[in-house]
Order: structure tokens, then C-alpha cells, then sequence
């Protein structure tokens, strides 16, 4: 079965609004095994929406469209789709009905505009609305299926579950299952060298991914059940994950600050911070994991030397030397963020993340990490190679990753590590 | 002129990432007067790109791609394109030296892969990736256009703004200005009130947007020249700023942190903060703005009760009765960030992120916020009534934009303040 999505929406070609509703749509069909080979997005004009919907039943057998549902005279998906599928539109009873309720929960009558929204196509299969007023449907013939959703991503979204879901799976055969596997250290196109005979499987297939300085493999199995997916997927997982033993934080971990959090939590390990490039991310990227409160108290954000020289106990006449951009200060900051904080470790970052050259004329992208745990310090240097006029986001990211990341290759090269206190 | 979008991606079909771009390329043709009738997003599959390509040109004479352009086989982009335009793929030398110079500075030998990316179609105008190695390029024939761009949104938007844009200048006929009017405090539904009767305006027309807690108007002009759009623009913009007084942080300012790094410099004023909750976000969001160095140096994340009580002095009897969360603790953080910094503000958060209640049976989406300048100290309640599994995000967000608008309340209502030392 192969579905092409189709968007309608002045305000998608505008740019007023980001097309959420794409990335949905295709990760719930990709789920349930139905392949979406091309998505279309098209305005409120009824041919061009007609052209696009009669292209996309060229290639597709079922076409879904979102959009264009709502009580305005510009709202013309229903009125161009029936009259494609050669059907009248007729007053859906049960829908008015709903929505007269829906108006009076809110003590309000309902605009005799909405009643529009309950014309619908003859024969079709009505959705139920649950977050709003238009109604959905499905329309079959000769083969050919047609589903119409509202735009809204809220409604859209508790239609698709409730309704659409329901409808299209029993037109799905077998199920997709995957695998992400994520890693840190590995640059994607070193990432698929290493594993560079297996991105030709079929079945699984592996593809790699890009994003912020980090690499990832996602490893995708098509079976009729879900047992025999993973037993197809399981074999190429382990065979990757020893081919980049090392690099590896992850398999189905959302991002590298959720597995630090998960091993400190587990071994019950607490860390500190002291930023100054990246000024409060690492910070950030530790508690936007819940529960991080447990293993992580004390950040220390100290932007100016001073503060370096009061709070963390940074020599002066280090930055005097070397400026306050050099592995000596990074060491001394980690050194002062676990003293103040009494943590069993600390992470310090201090660098460059530009735009502008600093005082000494260096690129920015350079950054000095160090990380202790009150025996033993170790260090790491940083270059992304960014310069240009918008760098600062993206090398304040990586910096935080690598950050994060030294403190996963800490708990990785020392299994006994264990609390202080 | 009519362009037409192509996203070229099989990771667009799966739903892995969300499209980004077409929103972004949407609004910046709209900007300069192009139409964009109808985007299409299609796997990397060189007969699918190849049939989307041809439907393209038969409906707008300039077509712009993204994605596709990277070093792996999958990446057909390039040669699909020149293949339609029968042209063929030459080396082109200072892309190959840009790339190899691009993995110098990071102390990597370029992999051979690498090389493709800089095979280009003959006589295409080349657009430099600032940003990553993939360059590219502008094709022309028979009236024909066809721009192919780089998939990370990263590389996209500066090869956009550097190259593309300059290029797609030349053929566009008047010129759309915009003005956004961002506010904050006050919902959508209150300020699309407050300007109603402008909503129905044509030209300019008036468009409400909400998003993250905050909204904003976007008004927007068509004229022959920039001067007569200008000169629309004008009355409406001043005539909304006179109704949404108060509440307008800044005009074309892309957001609140920035408005407010930007009155700091402007008045020499310092700021500190003592972050709970937020954990280093209002940091990281202050020292987005390029130059904050000159008034933030001193951030305290105190996650945990006993940092709160060592370094930013908080009373543990405090702690004891009313909680960490709770007005007093607020002011005290704010207060014991003032002292250790130095700094002639500080701002602090406490407050509940969530998911989960806390252990005196309180829902998420409450916060405690001060700000002290040495002699007074005022304090904010927020409650965002988001609640729900994955309120987390969110709640952090909008308690570290509220920090931001206690300083810019503050320093709207201080015009006298002025630096301490």
C-alpha cells in the first residue's frame, strides 16, 4: 500500500506555519508499514488542488490531505475531493449535531457558517472531530481511498489516532520496526566507512544520519510481525555495535545528555559544572533530563575572568599568561566547580564560540575541556572548524556535547568509579 | 516569477526529521515577491526526483532543491539535475580545495567519499557552503531555473542568504517588507483583540502569531519599491505600538533575550543570575546574544537545596518550612547572586518544571522569580498551567523568558538606573 500525503494551506506556502503534521503523518504510516513516496503541499485554489490530487492518484493508491476543512469560503478540500470521487455532499445529521454541543460546552451558538462543516461526501466514512468542529472522512472506490483530516495539528492529530489509524491498518501489511543507533567521536562519513558493506542491506536497511556534530545509524527491519522485524534487525545491531565500539552512546537513547544522566543515575555518581564559553548549556542539556536533580547540583557559569578568579578559584596570573581561553584554566575551573560543590565530579568548558576572533586573534571553534574527579584530571581540546558569521549556536552545542560526552568516556573507562561520600 | 519547492529526502518520508526548511525558503521567497505554489518532498530516488523535477518545471519556471548533495551514493540530487538539464558533471577546483581546507582546520584527512561533493554540473553558478562541505548551485536554460541547496538546515540558510538569495534577486518584480512587533505578557487572543479592526487590513496586512508564551504581529507590505512598502508600513506599525504599550519588547528583534542584552550594553547595567528550575537556561539564552560578556559574567545553577544554601546564602530554615519553591528562597537567590557577582542586577528562578507533582503535592508549571538591584527587590509569580507528560520543555522556557521581562520590566520602569561602579 503506498499513501502520498497532501497538505493544503496558503499559509504553508506563505511560511506562516512549520508543516508538523508532514513529520507526523509520515513517522505513524511508516509504523504501521505504509509507504509514503512523495508528500505535496498546495494552496486554497480548487485546480491546482484538483492537478495535485489527480498526480498523486497516478502513484499512489490512497491519498491523505490535510487542511482546508474549516467553515470559510476558502476551505474547498471536501467540495474539490467528493467531486473527484464524483460524489454529492449531503448534511451529516450526527456532525451537526456535535457541533452544535461543542458550541453550547462553550456557551456559545454556533456561527451558521460552521454548518458547512457538516456537508459531507456521500457514502463516506465519517471521523469524529474530538478537538474542534470539522469532521473527517474517508472515501473508497475502484481501489483508490481518500482520506481528509482537518490542519489543526491538535485536531488532526486525536483524529488520526481515534479514526484513521483504525481505518488504514486494516489495509497495512506487516509492521517496520528500528533500531538508532547513536554515537559521539565519529564524523558520518568515517561512521559509514566502517559499516560502509551493510548500507547496501534491503532488509535491514541502514542509513546514516547527520546532526550537530553528532553521528547516527538507524537500522530499519520490514516483517509481518514484530518478532520476526526484531529477529531480522537484532543480528545487524549487534555486528554495528561492535564495529563502532567506542563511538556508541546509545541505541534508542534520544540524545547524549539522556545516557549520561541514565548512567550517573545508575551508579549513583553526581557531577558539577563550570561553563564559560557555553555559559549554562551543559547545565541546561543535564536537567532537561528528569530526575537529573539526583546527580547534578551545581553549575557555575563564570563569563568573566573575575568570576572565574573568585568562584572557581582560577589563578590570575594563568589568564594574565595564557589568556583564559587554555587547557590550565579549563583544568582549574573543574577543579573549583567540584570543590565548591562537593560533587564526585566536575566538567568545565572554556573556549570560543565566536563570531569574532578574541584579543589574540584566534578562530573561534576552539575550545578546552577538562573533567575531574579529585585524583585524576583529564583534558580535551576542541576544534569545529566553525568561523563564519553564525557559528556561536553551533559551537556553543558542540562544546556542550563534547562536554557531555567527556563525561561519558569518564564512566566508560572507569567501571569501579563509585560515589565519594 | 513562480518557484517551486523540492525537498529531497527519504528521511523526510520517514517522518526522522521535520521540514524546517520549507517554512524557512517559503517566507524568504514570499519576502522578495516570488510565489511558491506548490512544494513537493520526495525520496532519494533518482526516477521519483527525476518525475518530480519534470511536473515542477511544467507548472513555475524556477525550481529550488534541498538535500541530496552529500558524499554517500544515496545523495542523487546533483546528478538527477544535471542529467534533466543535460549537462554534465565536471570537478570544480575550489570547492575541493574549500573541502579539504574545511577538514585541515578540524585535523582530519578528507575521505575520498568527499570528492563527489565537489563534482559539479558544467557551467552552473556555484554557491559556497560556509557552513559544511557540499556547495550549491544555479543552473539556467530556456527560461528555466533550477537552485540546488544543501539538506542541513545549518548550510541551507547561510548558502540561502549568501548566494541564492542574491542570485534569485535579480528576477523578482517589487518588494514585500515585514515588521514583527514582539510582545510579551500578553496572550494572542487579547492582542489580536486590541488590533481587530487592523486584522482585515490588505496592504499592509496584520498577522497575529503565538508561540512559546509569546505573540507577535507580523505586518507586511507590497509595493513597486522598498520605499513605498516602507511608507505603508509606518503609520500601521506606530499606530499598533501606541495600543500594545507596555507590553512590545522590540520590533524586528528576533527575541526577548536579545532586546535585553541589548538595554544592558546600552546602559552599562550588569546582571547576574541564581537559577533553580531553569538550570542554566536564562544563562545560556543571555549569552546567545554575541557580546553579553560586557554584562553577564556570573551565572549559579543551584539545582540542589545545599548549593542554594552555600553558594547564594539561602536560609535553610526557609528551605525547611516553605519548600526550595517558594517567594522567600526566590528573593535570597536573587540576593546571594548580587553579592557573590558583584553584578548591579540579579535575577533568580525557583519553580517546578515538572512532569511530576513535587512532594508537597504541587502541579508543574509554578515559579517564583526575583530581581534585585541592592535596594529594591521585586518579585513574579508565574503559573503556566501546563502540566501534562511533556510539560517539561515548555515550563522552562517560559520561566526563563519571564526572568528575561522581569529585567526588561525592570529597566523599562528604571530609566535613571545606572551602573554601580
Amino acid at each position: 500500500m503506498t499513501c502520498e500525503l497532501v497538505f493544503v494551506g496558503t499559509e504553508l506556502l506563505l511560511g506562516d506555519i512549520l508543516n508538523t503534521n508532514a513529520q507526523y503523518l509520515s513517522r505513524q504510516l511508516a509504523a504501521i508499514g505504509i509507504s509514503v513516496l512523495h508528500q505535496s503541499v498546495v494552496g486554497d485554489n480548487p485546480d491546482r488542488l484538483r492537478q495535485v490530487l489527480e498526480t498523486a492518484f497516478s502513484r499512489a493508491d490512497t491519498v491523505l490531505t490535510t487542511g482546508g476543512l474549516g467553515p470559510t469560503k476558502d476551505d474547498l478540500t471536501k467540495e474539490v475531493c467528493a467531486d473527484l470521487f464524483q460524489k454529492k455532499l449531503v448534511l451529516h445529521d450526527e456532525s451537526l449535531r456535535r457541533m452544535k454541543d461543542y458550541f453550547d460546552v462553550k456557551g456559545v451558538v454556533m456561527p451558521k457558517t460552521n454548518e458547512k462543516q457538516a456537508w459531507m461526501p456521500e457514502g463516506a466514512v465519517i471521523f469524529e472531530n474530538t478537538n474542534g468542529t470539522a469532521p473527517g472522512c474517508a472515501m473508497e472506490q475502484d481501489g483508490k481511498r481518500l482520506l481528509m483530516l482537518p490542519g489543526p495539528p491538535r485536531e488532526m492529530k486525536a483524529m488520526f489516532e481515534c479514526s484513521a489509524l483504525p481505518y488504514l491498518r486494516q489495509f497495512s501489511d506487516g509492521v517496520i520496526c528500528s533500531r538508532e543507533i547513536r554515537t559521539f567521536g565519529i564524523g558520518e562519513s568515517s561512521m559509514a566507512q566502517t559499516v560502509s558493506d551493510l548500507l547496501d542491506k534491503e532488509n535491514p536497511t541502514v542509513a546514516p544520519y547527520a546532526k550537530s556534530g553528532e553521528a547516527m545509524l538507524r537500522v530499519t527491519a520490514k516483517a509481518a510481525t514484530e518478532t520476526e522485524a526484531e529477529a531480522l534487525l537484532e543480528p545487524v545491531v549487534q555486528e554495528i555495535l561492535q564495529r563502532l565500539d567506542g563511538y556508541v552512546y546509545g541505541v534508542d537513547v534520544p540524545n547524549i545528555e539522556t545516557a549520561v544522566v541514565r548512567e550517573l543515575l545508575r551508579r549513583n555518581i553526581s557531577v558539577a559544572t563550570a561553563e564559560s564559553a557555553t555559559a549554562g548549556l551543559i547545565a541546561k542539556r543535564l536537567t532537561d533530563v528528569p530526575g537529573a536533580s539526583a546527580v547534578f547540583g551545581c553549575g557555575i557559569v563564570s563569563y568573566q575572568d573575575h568570576i572565574k578568579e573568585k568562584l572557581l578559584l582560577v589563578d590570575p596570573r594563568v589568564i594574565e599568561k595564557d589568556s583564559a581561553v587554555c587547557e590550565t584554566v579549563a583544568v582549574q575551573m573543574a577543579q573549583g566547580a567540584r570543590a565548591q560543590s562537593g560533587a564526585d565530579l566536575a566538567v568545565s568548558v572554556t573556549g570560543l564560540a565566536g563570531p569574532g576572533k578574541d584579543d589574540r586573534g584566534r578562530d573561534p571553534g576552539l575550545a578546552y575541556l577538562a573533567l575531574t574527579d579529585g585524583r585524576e584530571t583529564f583534558t580535551r581540546t576542541v576544534n569545529t572548524g566553525q568561523t563564519g558569521p553564525d557559528c556561536r549556536d553551533f559551537n556553543r552545542t558542540v562544546f556542550s556535547s563534547q562536554a557531555l560526552d567527556l563525561i561519558r568516556c569518564y564512566l566508560r573507562d572507569h567501571p569501579d568509579a563509585a560515589p565519594n561520600a
